[in-house]
């Protein structure tokens, strides 16, 4: 039982504690091992962590990585009433009272026609750091624009005179059953936007009949989360390797044993991106409580660059940059009976190496644009290797995953000879938006799109989806218009 | 002979009684059968609905849908005057009182030097309600904007040192005799713009000597339209199917019997489109009378989507969502002696597979993008099938509508081998402005413009119109300017 | 000796007076002669009509058009000079009182550093009538917009290590020195812009030794205009045939005789061109004089179409619509023995028959984009000439104009084979702003961009410039900037 | 010794003296020789002239220059006390006054993330006439924009499963060794920017292990220069040769006794390109000053021309316009041991005649965008040179610069088998922001970029780039973000 008094003596590098939900932790070891550095912790040194530590960390992240003797203990009872008054009583910042005012405007659910409207509404009512996380991408975001920009520049052949009475939209990915030929793909950190951050998605999933693939950078832990979903309902997990191969063992071997029914191994983020908008969120809001900007003072050093990798390159400091398919592959064959999925293959070549290597699923994507800037964009990979390979599709299942937005957008994929597509960012505002109801929402806009659309093509199921049916054309559409 | 009183009582899904032009209705069994969905009606029950009743429905709509004994008989005439005076002492609504502004402010009919011109007057006098179902298209408006853009990519090969002081721009079209190579393709719902409606039309393309194609659709009846027309002029039939073979082949035998001159089968619009602009219209308007957005409030359910398909969704509800080629167009063939053109042609394969069915015509058409997004724009279509199939030109008469402005427009078209050119949209547009002189008006323009242009290619007559006076260019013209 | 009231007595169809420069005429009889109809001159019926007559028509319209017998002699001078007075003390317009302060805000000459700068002082000194008539193009504005991209899409591969310290920009047209290879194209009116109009243009062509081309539409007469030139200074004749071969026989003979040195046949406006804003801008005087828009009023009829072809129309009323190749260059051949230039040629086809009908110069233009929307822009036609039949400029000198603004400009025309490249509107607007300073100043920055182009791509002379000193790019740069 | 009054006597071209910081000399003789004009010195004429003097001349200008008679002695003490006073009691202009304030609010250097954070800041704490130079192009901005937009064309095809957890991304440059594949491009007058100038990038280059090339038009001396980098640190020398080989030969070997590693003969520069922002820039300071724009005065002739070349024309106006193949690279060749590099190749063609003339590299450049406009992006010049000539990587380094701003760009220059990449204004600007903090800073972030990037390709060192890993793609994205 502890006092704030005794808690704030630690308030150094030399000894360094910290409060979380009101237990006391000796973290002066860690520091040096904490993905996200040394430098943000020290923030919180002696005092109450809690409001930055939840958001971004699954509950069992203490336990996992700091050994029981650093657990000190909980504070005394005064300590701990003391500290959740004042977390109630202080003053909001301005980020935080112009959330909560936008939480008061949102429009009725029902006037959520499309993802584009559920984007507007997240956008508004998400915190400046969790808008600046979700939404920021490599370099200059020409990426993650192209992304869904590729989508544009292929039209339809549609046929009339078909039956189209009944419509059927539903497909099987790896073997699972999908109401739609959509799928979550993994995206991290959902507690930023929502308290219930992935257990929403799992829920939504749930009602809608689609599989969540959950990431290895979840807020929530994949217990957490598969507990939060149907005794059938089929989860995928996204694995970032670890550099350790025992430590990556342990992990998927966990995954397996909590039934998750297929392994997706990251490739494309073997170091994070470069994403400014990420990395300037802090200092956005600092300015924005302080009025005015910073100001440089000459003769003070640059900035230690402790933060330039911002919320994403902590996430995956330890992660394996050394994979190779020769090596890598065998090694998780070895570990587990899942299925795998390839996530991150960028160009014909790799899914070309993939189907070789014998993995069951392909995903090409390019990090929704947030790792390599100029990766061509997944639908054009897709496109090329429909013409250049097309015993590709054969081998393996396709997917693909950046820039969708509409169910005409998931009907291009499949045409070219994909199985399913993935979101992840729209899931994300989603659950932000509205929570669980805002993910069951989308799943419901894009199946009614979809439906929609494969009967002005004229086809009554996935299979009826030809490459014939699309052309790329030549011309760039104007963008689309915000109505 | 009804007191408000007793109306009154009925006035829930039990029972259900409206007012329409002072006569009584009982609509209690209609309520699940109505294209619309009941919430509309029911919005009206025990009260007078004629004002919404009126500008979207058919004056015999009643009668057909109806049975005699739910035909309640008249109110009384004090009860008649009351709903008179309170009519006319309503209050405005806000939009209602933009656009009586907006009509005591349009320009002189003599400055419109364009159909940009008159859409730009219409879009100020049509109620927002009209505006939003005229102007809306599929999802992000990117085919009907791209039906237009097409046009910007074809440039011409301008002949010179030939004679052209006699030029002549008329043609025919299956057969009947056309000022220009224009006609009036089918649009929906003229009444919404302007009260005379489809009448407007009518008596427009009769002054003109050109062709009306008369939807399903049409917020008048076919008797009522052909009957404003002239004794020989010339009016098609736009014909949705019936699913039910019986009530189309009625459907088609009153059109033969009335006077039209050719059946044009719609195929790409089995379902509605979504169009968003169209169901948001409703929100749009409350909202500026209440003056402020409605908001979210947590733990209510969801709308039940029973507007999401918005006007349009309304109105083909019944439609057959199963033709072929092998059973639709035989048993058309078995119903009329009338020329059939197929509407709704939206690639190569297709124009084939028509002009093997042996139809008369064929209309390259993607519903002015508002059915299936991404649709190729219709002139695109049109250049592959010159460039594929040029024997199909032989076989049956090509057209296209979808994104016609300019009297260029039609020359483009016509040098690819179509026989004429149909707009839907400028049609509606000019007779909600000026009502039947708007009519005159555009065709006006549209001959002076389509004089000036075949003299400036060196055409004295829509024979002298080739493939090789045109050029699709490789690169995007910038938008045409506002002048 | 007339008195104001004797005049003001004919003002109407019956009998219409009008004075001139304190003479008084009849025009009863040429109402229905006048190419820009009869309404415009009722509007001055039994009044002075100078200020609307002069800047319009060259000085001897008058004498060539009516018999002299309609000539009744001068206002008395109590007439003549009250006239005088209320001219001097009318109220400014608005649109005068604007010029005026413009015209007092001009920088200093030596500022001026570009066409594009010099057009934008024009256009603020101009009347809005002359910045509309001057600007106006077909349609939307397409044609000539796309005129000026169409270089953007030429990309040098320029030479280095090739002597450039002696660098000579002269170049022959016809025979003709010029001293660098660019010449004034016919445009009509320069006496809308400045009052000394086509004056200006040729004593600046004197100063600064280029070509003008004079055209039949000129706001002064040939004679007037080859008298301002120096005796051994070149000038071509931009010739608008008459339908009357008869009169254009005279018409060409005068020209000889004044000593101009090329006839330049106009073919591509046979007819005018759709110009709304040129057609428009008396209404936009009127509105702004009024303060506020003219409405409709129901019931009465559309405009009598009396002003829909504005100026551009009144000037080619008389012109021959059926020139043929067979035809007309012998006619014109048998009745000069001048050089003959085809101007308007808009296709490699016709450039080919132009060189067979054996003329000695094809002008490829479209008439600044004036006259047909979407006609090729000339400088594609230049490229696809070289590529498909470069044997046709060993037969006939080429030349092209519409869209020139910079150096560069000229050079990728004549890497490509054109011998002189036109201007035509960026001489209006320069005599505009500054008069006879202006357009020497245009072509001095001609001189000083096409030397440091040339020095620039490494050739010392016109003959250094080859077409593979260019490549036409697949992409399209954004526009020029604005310094 | 002279007093203030002595020297005001010399005032007129007759006898001009000037004094700079404290010398007084007489310039009459030299007023002629002048390379920036003699009007610019009579401005100064009787006067001190240092400030305008000072930030655009090497310190050894005057003793270069002007014959030791000419220098006249110091001031009087009390006169350079006076001249001192004078100045800095000098009102501040506008134009002072907005950079004092612009560096008191830069952000502190740790808040740049990227070379555009960094030009941001410059832009603004530079003076108008600094930032007018540096960011001034030829004509209308065309080529420096298409420089930079060409990299948008290329994208990658990144490799997955290749280990990059070592990346190295050093290589060498004519043998000499660099941090990261990227050098400073010849640049000139640093001075305007900031005092330290071409010294602040010496000491960041040396900082940072990588090669600055020196430009002839420093605003330092070479040997200043030099003698602020580290002995063993490698610095080129842009040559702008001048027209008399004798002259040119002493400056050559004075560079190579001064210990520069290499010649760069800038061969794409034979006369001042046309900026005209550059040559506005002193105008719009000057109105500035005023409050309103200088007018024009009809009947005062045209300026003479003296500042039309700007600051660049003044600055090469003695350089040898007739260099060749055949004759000045023998030459250069006999009076020099140093490699050599072609500066300012601009086609294949001039590439290979580079490779077979035996000089040692080849750096395609058009300036920067300064000289030719619309000479091709120096990147689709490489892209050309891959297809066309792979020999000539081969025999020849081949380098780039225009348009650089990130490390993607540098690495997609590398995959078509350039060696390294220059970048000019990017270090101008950043020691204009920071000094020698500055040009540390950004060769960081260029580091960090070229980093993460190598690893999402695939690439563990500078070989592993190869052509197949990047694609010209048929579509424009859409422009860069600013975050």
């Amino acid at each position: 039982m502890w006092s704030l008094e005794q808690v704030a003596e630690h308030n150094s590098p030399a000894s360094c504690w910290v409060i979380i939900k009101s237990g006391v932790y000796d973290v002066t070891d860690f520091l040096q091992e904490h993905p996200g550095g040394a430098k943000i912790i020290l923030k919180y040194a002696g005092r109450d962590a809690t409001s930055a530590y939840e958001p971004i960390h699954p509950p069992d992240a203490l336990e996992k990585n700091l050994p029981p003797s650093k657990h000190l203990g909980p504070l005394s009872d005064i300590a701990a009433k003391f500290v959740a008054h004042e977390q109630e009583n202080r003053k909001k910042t301005k980020d935080e009272a112009r959330v909560e005012k936008a939480q008061l405007e949102r429009p009725p659910l029902g006037r959520i026609l499309s993802l584009a409207d559920m984007e507007a509404v997240a956008r508004k009512v998400l915190s400046h750091k969790a808008e600046a996380y979700y939404s920021s991408a490599a370099d200059d975001h020409i990426t993650v624009t192209e992304n869904a920009r590729a989508f544009s520049r292929f039209f339809f052949h549609p046929r009339v005179m078909r039956p189209v009475g009944k419509c059927d939209a539903s497909t099987t990915i790896l073997g699972f059953k999908s109401s739609i030929p959509v799928f979550v793909s993994g995206a991290a950190l959902a507690k930023l936007g929502h308290p219930l951050g992935e257990v929403n998605i799992a829920k939504g999933a749930r009602t809608t009949s689609i599989i969540q693939m959950v990431s290895s950078n979840a807020s929530m832990s994949p217990a957490e989360i598969i507990a939060a979903a149907a005794p059938s309902q089929p989860l995928f997990f996204q694995l970032y390797k670890n550099a350790d191969d025992t430590v990556a063992e342990k992990r998927v071997r966990e995954i397996e044993r909590l039934g998750y029914k297929a392994i997706c191994l990251t490739v494309d983020a073997v170091i994070p991106g470069n994403r400014e908008k990420d990395v300037k969120s802090p200092w956005v809001i600092e300015d924005l409580e302080r009025g005015s900007p910073q100001v440089h003072v000459e003769g003070q050093g640059e900035d230690d660059g402790d933060t330039i990798f911002g919320t994403a390159g902590a996430l995956i400091v330890n992660d394996d940059r050394n994979m190779t398919w020769e090596k890598t592959i065998p090694w998780l064959r070895s570990v587990t009976t899942l299925p795998i999925v390839i996530k991150g293959v960028q160009c014909v070549e790799d899914a070309v190496l993939a189907a070789e290597a014998g993995v069951d699923g392909v995903l090409l994507s390019n990090h929704g644009g947030r790792q390599l800037e100029y990766s061509l964009p997944p639908l054009e990979v897709l496109y090329k290797l429909r013409k250049q390979r097309p015993d590709v599709f054969d081998k393996v299942e396709v997917y693909i995953d950046g820039g969708v937005q509409r169910g005409t957008d998931v009907l291009k994929a499949l045409c070219l000879g994909a199985t399913a597509v993935g979101l992840g960012r729209a899931f994300l505002y989603a659950q932000s938006a509205y929570g669980e109801s805002g993910v069951v929402k989308i799943v419901r806009i894009l199946e009614r799109e979809i439906i929609t659309a494969m009967r002005g093509l004229g086809a009554a199921s996935v299979k009826d989806l030809k490459p014939e049916m699309i052309e790329r054309v030549d011309w760039e559409p104007l963008p689309r218009a915000r109505l």
